[in-house]
This record gives structure tokens, C-alpha cells and sequence, in this order.
């Protein structure tokens, strides 16, 4: 077993069950071993492929993981549909990966700043968290190296593409210097993607987990952002040394993920009018940002920031000297919610820095959201 | 903070832009906090109310929970839609609930025999389990009391309802006991209830759960034997001291539940039709039982069990001396699979018992899956 992995690994063991029910998924067996209920008394519903409304295996549909494993290979990531895992969310892909590498005490390499929701599944976990700060270009490959070196990390969790909440897109030579270190050290990856998606410009850089040649890795994709967040699925694609135990978390955390659901985003996979309907997510995601940029402008002419080639946010510097969680109060009182950047960095933080989301108002929404907050900061900055 | 809580709740954050997303539900906030698609980008779907294709709130949604509270009530447990929690399918609440209690060491007490998964999540997160043996009543109350005192276990994790494997109804004295021995001596109860729906007798006694004056207190439920299981979808009801770390361990394992899945168990849950569509299925399985009982008398005339009064198993002692797990495999060759007993102990077992499940074979599939094992069994226990 890998010496990156955690204590608990040691104890996961899988459920004799579901390993009859693979078994059994290839046909013809009695099995009087599960707790199946019986198919007949299951109501119908549209949408719902024939059987499966009955328990799932832990690994999701197959038909599902292999039009995934299409999309990873149309991202440059080469990788079967034995090795991928369906979510409940790429989020549970954290929470796994947390069980996976994650003892109290353990050293974990992060940007910073980075996406909040993973400092908060580390953390709970015990994880020490050390951040590399993060340029326009993902961070200086030099002071990579010698952050994971000085860490001792086990593992490097990493949002390389359209950042959040940076909206930075690695370089080519940041993501072969990671792919290096991560093959030199040992250390894990875990390369959190759920924009892929959700580009405004040129294609971005293949991801840094098909770089890598002898360490582990785990990479997370979503649909909440390209489908409906509502349905909650997501998937994780691994190399072979940790997809077992990722299916046996996942399988200890609710044996599968909901199945029509699968349905669903197979059903979206497969249309041949899928690669329009992201074509058209992408344009009117891009004329947001674009009427974002110039509500900012407008509203914060003083204001430091750069337009995201992707995802869904801008990270603008508000504010020269405000620690903006002290302005949250007050925003929120006149309607208006943001989040305080000091929120995303696992340490010390620059003060005045904001993650604004232009995808969910519309653009005159935003426009007043960032008029009303423009005047909140002003008034925080003349200490009034 | 309870004493009984694992170290690592100390650690627990609440995400800052979930507990913004719960304020902007209550309208009108122009929200720029999280990471929300725009909702006209979504397709439509049958069967998915307005708004519920959009991230959900963690807790759930509120007239599911209104409904389950109401559920509850019948089944004798008062809890107020606050204090329930939608999840991923009851097994995701074993995982909270570990999270929840279980350091590495924390000693837990459970049935002996059990659920084989939960003992599955326990070991994972680094339980000392300590089994207390189960009569046709449940536990002995005096056992039990002991049980706890010498375990000092801060849990107790028990399925006294058509109980997996055993089908054992625990009395109104040893539900009492328990209860008790939970408020006099701290301990906190983990009361899983998956069958609830599903008995063929007499209504059994209140839960254990609504016998808790001081106490803290989980208790599960399950719509995958009662509804679909595809869609995956179970509930917690909690004490108050426990739901809001409950609801941020979940938002750190998934963010929310499915919400297609919630707009359908919704649905059943308010069809007038609902408790004649249950009496339907309790009557196909009390004849599915029936079948079954007759069958085991037919292929093992010297086997030992009782007939269960609910849920989807028989536990029945096929032979006295051989360890059920050698004849697995020679029973999978022949096309049957069994739950050998000896797997859902958490220490030592008494050979030779397996758990049959009668739910999902058709009777006569059963019949012969039963004539086929007693072959296996009598081949075994002559030594060839």
C-alpha cells in the first residue's frame, strides 16, 4: 500500500454484499444475500431506464462512466471507465479524498487562496494546510517545488483551471513543474475541475493529472455547472493504485448514487445536441463576465482585478487596507451577499479581496449588487 | 459541547456561503456569494418543481421534511421538520454518525449479530466494537446495562425494529432499558430503522428514540424498501444538541441530497393512495415470507429460526458446526448466494447461521436457491 494514504485505510474493508451484488449484476445467480426489495412493486417513472429503479452498484452506471471517460479523453485525459467513480456531487470527492490521505496531523499543499469548501473538509479532517500563493499564471514553479519539499505534503489538492476563486489558469510550465514534483515527491494530486466546462477563451492546458507518471492521482469533475445542480452528480477518475479504495469510501458513505440521476446525465452525454447547448451556456456566460467587468469598472474604478477566462467568478482587491468580512455585515443588511476573501486562504490573507459570482444575477441585478457594495466599502474606508 | 463527540467536531466549520444561501432563501438578496448557474441555462424535466433544478439547501427540503415529521409522528416519535435531515440514502447517516462519535478507539456498542455495513463504517473511522447478544426479544435488560457500563462506549448503534439480520422485534422492556441506560449513563443512541414500513404483524412499539428525555439521539429512516431505491434517498431525525453539526457534516460530504429524488419520495409521501400502495407491499412480502418459511421447512426439516415479523430477512441456523463462509463459496458455484452469518458479528459468532433474504427471489426461485444450499451443506457437513 502507497505511504501516502491515511491510518484508516488500513481498517476499510468492503462489504462481502455488494461485492456478491457485482457478482450477481453478471446474471443468472439466486442470490439470497442483499436486501433487495422486489422489482415488482417499484412505481414507474419516466426517465428511468428499465431496472434501474432497484439498488445501483458503488461504481455507477457503466454506460455513464464510459461516456465520461469520452469527455476526460476530449480534455486530454486518458483514463477507462474502470477507474472512474459517479458522485454525489464532485464535492463527495473531497470528503473521499480526505478519508483517503487524511490523518490528524497530516500535511496538505493548497493554493491560496482556494476554494473554501475544500479547507473545510481538510480541516475537519486534522489536515495542516500550507498554501502557495497563486500568480496570473498558477504559481512560480520554483517556489512549487520547494513548497511541497518544505510541507512534506501527502497530497496537493489543486483547481488549475478557471480557479476559484481566482479564475487563474495554470500555465503549461506550472502544470508540468506539479506533474514533476508530484512524480519526484510522491506526493498525491487531487486536481478539482468542476469548470471545465465553462471557458470564455482559448482551451486551456490539458489537466496536470495526465502528466503525471508514477504518483497517484484523483481528479474531480462535475455537472452541476454544464447540467443541473439540482441532480447533484459528479465523478472522480483515479490511477489504479487508489481506485478501490475510492470505491470502497465511497460504498461505506451510501453504497451508490442515485440513479436517475445517472439517467439523466447519460441521457445529456449522449445527445447530439449537447456540444450547442454548452456553446450557448458559454456565450451568455461569457456576456455576463463581460457586463460584470464593466459594472466594476464603473463602480470600482480604484479596484485591481483580472477578467476570468472561465468559471463563474471575479476576484477583485475592493479595498487597500479593509479586512472585508467587517463590510459583509453591512452589505448584507442593504441586500447585497459576497464573499470575503479572507474566507479562501487555509492562512494569512492580503486584506480587501472579494469572490464575486457573475453567473447567478442577471446583469442589472449584478450592476446594483456591486453599485450598493462600491458604497458599503466607500463608507467602511472613511470610517464612517 | 457533549462529551461524547469526536475530537475532530472541534474542527467543524460551517461554509459561509451555505449559511448565505439559507439567508437568500428568504428572497429578495442580491447574492454574488456562491457559485449558483444561471437558472434559465437549465433544461426541463418532468416531475421537477419550479426552482428545484438549482443547488439546494444542505438540510433539505422543507415540505419533505414537513412530511417526514408527519411520518414520524405515526410511528410515535415526535421531531419537528427541524430537527430531520435529508440524506443520501439512510447509509450516508452511518457515515455521519461515525464522523459524529468515532475517534480511533472510541468504543461503540452494537447488536451481535448486526448490519454488516455499519460495523463496516465503525471499523473504518477506528471503533472498538463491543456486541451485545440479541434474544428473541432483543437484549436482556440486565445484559445490556452491564454491556454499557463496562464498554464505556459513548454510542449504541441498534436496528430493535425487524432487526438485520436476526428480524428480531426488541420488547417494550428492553426498548425501556435502553432508553434508560442511554440517560443515566450518557451514552448516545444511533437508532436505524429502515423497515419500519415493512412488518407483517402486529405494529411494534414506539421507537427507542422517542424514549430519550435527556440523552443524545439519532434515529434513521430509509424510502429505498418502502419506495425506489435508485433514488437513493433516506432521512435522519436527531436531538437538538446534535442536528447542527449533523447538517455541517453533511454539507462537507455533499452539500445536499438529490433534489429530483426529493421531488418524488415528496410526491409519494402526499398521494392518498400511499398507505393502500404499502399494505400492498407488506401483503406481497408477508407471502413472500410465507413461501419462504415453507420452503426452509421442505429443504433444511433440522435447521433452526423463527419466522420474522417484518423487514427482508430470515436468520436460520443451517448447521451446527460449520463455519458458513466455507460453503459460500462452493454455493456461488452452484448459482446461490447467502449472507454468511459469521460477517455481521463484531467479534466472535456462533457458527453455522446465515441471513436469507426472502424479498427479492420469486418463491420458486427461492425454493430452489434453498434446495440447492441444503445440498451444499449437507455435502460440507459430511466432510466430501
Amino acid at each position: 500500500m502507497s505511504s501516502v494514504l491515511s491510518e484508516r485505510i488500513s481498517r476499510l474493508q468492503s462489504s462481502p454484499v455488494r461485492e456478491i451484488l457485482r457478482a450477481a449484476g453478471s446474471g443468472g445467480l439466486l442470490s439470497l444475500a442483499g436486501g433487495l426489495p422486489a422489482e415488482g412493486t417499484f412505481p414507474n417513472f419516466p426517465g428511468f431506464p428499465g431496472g434501474w429503479t432497484q439498488y445501483g452498484t458503488t461504481e455507477g452506471e457503466l454506460p455513464l462512466r464510459e461516456e465520461i471517460s469520452k469527455l476526460l479523453s476530449g480534455r486530454g485525459l486518458d483514463c477507462p471507465a474502470d477507474r472512474i467513480l459517479v458522485l454525489n456531487g464532485s464535492q463527495q470527492g473531497l470528503d473521499l479524498a480526505a478519508k483517503l490521505f487524511v490523518d490528524r496531523g497530516t500535511s496538505v499543499l493548497c493554493e491560496s487562496p482556494t476554494y473554501l469548501a475544500a479547507l473545510q473538509v481538510f480541516r475537519l479532517f486534522g489536515a495542516e494546510l500550507h498554501g502557495v500563493p497563486i500568480g496570473p499564471q498558477g504559481p512560480d514553479p520554483e517556489a512549487l517545488a520547494m513548497a511541497v519539499r518544505k510541507s512534506s505534503a501527502r497530497l496537493a489538492y489543486i483547481v488549475p483551471t478557471y480557479q476559484n476563486p481566482t479564475g487563474t489558469v495554470w500555465s503549461e510550465a506550472a502544470r508540468v513543474a506539479m506533474a514533476h514534483c508530484a512524480d519526484d515527491e510522491g506526493i498525491a494530486v487531487l486536481e478539482d475541475d468542476p469548470y471545465a466546462e465553462i471557458g470564455f477563451g482559448p482551451t486551456p492546458p490539458a489537466p496536470i493529472c495526465s502528466r503525471i507518471r508514477r504518483s497517484s492521482w484523483i481528479y474531480l469533475g462535475s455537472f452541476s455547472k454544464s447540467f443541473v445542480p439540482g441532480l447533484r452528480l459528479g465523478f472522480l477518475a483515479a490511477s489504479p493504485d487508489l481506485i478501490g479504495h475510492l470505491e470502497r469510501l465511497k460504498q461505506a458513505a451510501d453504497l451508490h448514487s442515485n440513479r436517475l440521476s445517472q439517467a439523466l446525465v447519460l441521457r445529456d452525454l449522449r445527445d447530439p445536441d449537447r456540444p450547442s447547448r454548452i456553446e450557448g451556456l458559454r456565450s451568455e456566460y461569457r456576456s455576463r463576465r463581460d457586463s460584470f467587468h464593466e459594472s466594476l469598472k464603473r463602480h470600482f474604478p480604484s479596484a485591481k482585478w483580472r477578467r476570468p477566462e472561465g468559471g463563474l467568478f471575479f476576484w477583485a482587491r475592493l479595498s487597500r487596507k479593509l479586512d472585508l468580512r467587517d463590510v459583509f455585515r453591512s452589505a448584507l443588511e442593504e441586500g447585497v451577499a459576497f464573499l470575503p476573501g479572507e474566507h479562501c486562504h487555509p492562512g494569512e490573507a492580503e486584506p480587501g479581496w472579494a469572490r464575486l459570482n457573475f453567473s447567478h444575477c442577471s446583469p442589472d441585478e449584478a450592476d446594483r449588487a456591486l453599485e450598493i457594495l462600491a458604497r458599503m466599502v466607500a463608507k467602511a474606508e472613511s470610517g464612517d
